[in-house]
């Protein structure tokens, strides 16, 4: 698909969100859970947040997909990502993991790679450090800098996509989604993103929310941080530091009409 | 009393909340506590956002409301509301219940169920589904559209209310507060605050605040949502979307002068 | 030094944070997780919200300031912050302790001081009843007022640093930083800073941020002070309540430049 196809089928997901209201289940990190439930409502979809462990299956009746984040993990919270995880993948519902952290401590790799192989994760977002530490010993990621070592960074995502089974969705400069075989890169975003806390966290979300609507993962997952990212740029316009780049971008999520979307969002095959 | 003597018996209670400034206990959910937190001090009282059980008695001895809300419960915080609770029944402190998700999950009604028949609530306030999911199974609500349909749910509350001995505050686009005698309808708020996470929590931590000042708590529990749906008015008045909206929220719940109520605020006793 | 000199020395702390971006282990509440995490982020380091007791050693291998807040305490929590500040002890961490609450309810108070003992905490920032309720019974505050009120509170602030061997930060109108020797005075600062939630916790923050490049600790701490008091300064111009004036002073700590700072702040040695 070309460049405006990309845009516009985008754009169709977002209004199929936005007509569909679909309910996202989060568990997620303690930091993030606001901004995560304001980024949900702001796509247009509905967020519920909740851990316990006695409702992680009842929920999954009506959830269309599982958010998982491990950014202030501890044990409860992880079985309650494995319970939900469970009931979820009995029922088809997209679940996407967010290993905020993975590669930094042990803890952290071993909570990812064990939610991994407990549950049927379909998608997984992270920055190359974290979703790179998933491969085990085999991968060594020391510094994503020149066009070479961009390259094998992704041909090592594009190994490991296979070899789990799974989208993985590597975010920076350029965003890169694998599923093995197809590519995307997504052209999108604006630096200040690294500026506010969470906003990893809350494409996560808009990758949750793309994939309850649409079950091409690859496709839903690009898409969806697509447009995050042209949210971003249009957030930046809007203000003058971190700030204010955090309530703008809520704006932007809320305020971008599907037509807005064909222009903005640069999503390529490759 | 007429709209313009309750709107001026709301300005009256605003001014002695900002005069006294009582201290709201929370123990609420995690995704609001820092919103909540804000809203308070905006309204112009003062939060304490505790939760470990060695300190719920002893917390008693200085709050003045008690807001119980169970967005993101496991049983350890239900347990701490209990204990917290009991303490405040004994000095006669206001306990306010939020019963968040009441209705959606079985453990969430039994907890708001657990909640209300151990300590004594004195106000509930939620949605419609989430308010009427406590009176058992004695009655259905299957969306509440049509003007009879309101009526039967509000005939519902009324006999909830009456059978509870408490205030049942339902919000939506217009506010219902009753005792079982009195009811209040509030024409007040903008269709904004749906796009926000925890604007529904925010309106009960309101709720707490005017019930800290006032003991007639059908009144102090429509007046609080009188200033309450006034200020999102004015917030969406000075926005452009949800992340700004949220940030002038604060600014008007913190800017609205007492004299700014008497023309704002609209509270009808039915 | 001169007031010129302390801003001048200020302006070089804030451009080494920007260079080093230092990662600060933040073990801290609920309710400010999300604001102290931004504003880490927006005076130029790298936030790692974290308490698994698991990660809360190795995690002190890469940190290079520990900030400790009992905010939302439970007994988890404090055993994270022990186990942390141990492992930050070893290694010659800075430790940051916010005992907020302390004074207030005896869990916060025996929680405080557990902490102290237990760990080779460098700082303390509170304000004036947190901080001198770690004085056991030897000091007793009772509001301070008047100037004469002051002094006493400051030569008893003076007395317990010395037996603690720490810096203490008393925030209020003017900051008063003191190892026990050098005092330093802060004359930056807004009223603003009283109705926005965490805005204490987040001055803790930045001393973290100020530590982590800096062994003196009590200029580390009064220099942290002093340029997050400017950007509240700026940010109450910038904003029109207490929403706005959040998300202003995110966008003020992030904009303010090196030289700006020395015009601005103002840090007297007494």
């Amino acid at each position: 698909m070309t460049e405006k196809n990309n845009a516009e089928k985008t754009a169709d997901l977002l209004g199929k969100i936005r007509e569909q209201r679909p309910l996202i289940h989060h568990i997620t990190n303690f930091v993030v859970m606001n901004s995560t439930a304001n980024v949900t409502l702001a796509i247009g979809a509905s967020p519920i947040m909740s851990h316990a462990h006695e409702e992680m299956e009842e929920i999954q009746e009506f959830a269309s997909a599982l958010n998982l984040n491990i950014g202030t993990l501890t044990n409860y919270w992880v079985e309650s990502m494995i319970k939900a995880g469970e009931a979820a993948g009995k029922k088809g519902t997209p679940i996407i993991l967010d290993p905020v952290g993975a590669g930094a401590t042990s803890l952290r790799t071993k909570a990812a790679l064990n939610i991994i192989v407990s549950v049927p994760v379909k998608v997984i977002r992270g920055n190359a450090s974290e979703v790179m530490s998933l491969s085990g010993d085999d991968f060594q990621i020391k510094g994503v800098d020149s066009l070479e070592k961009v390259e094998s960074a992704r041909e090592g995502a594009r190994r490991l996509a296979k070899k789990l089974g799974k989208v993985l969705a590597i975010t920076g400069e350029i965003d890169f989604v694998t599923d093995g075989d197809r590519d995307y890169e997504i052209h999108n975003g604006d630096e200040m993103f690294g500026n506010v806390t969470g906003t990893g966290c809350s494409a996560t979300t808009a990758v949750s929310c793309f994939n309850a609507v649409e079950s091409d993962a690859a496709f839903a997952t690009a898409a969806a941080l697509g447009y995050f990212g042209f949210a971003g740029e249009i957030a930046a316009k809007n203000s003058n530091g971190p700030g204010g780049f955090q309530s703008a971008l809520y704006d932007a999520l809320y305020n971008i009409k599907t037509e807005d979307i064909i222009d903005g969002v640069k999503i390529k095959q490759i």
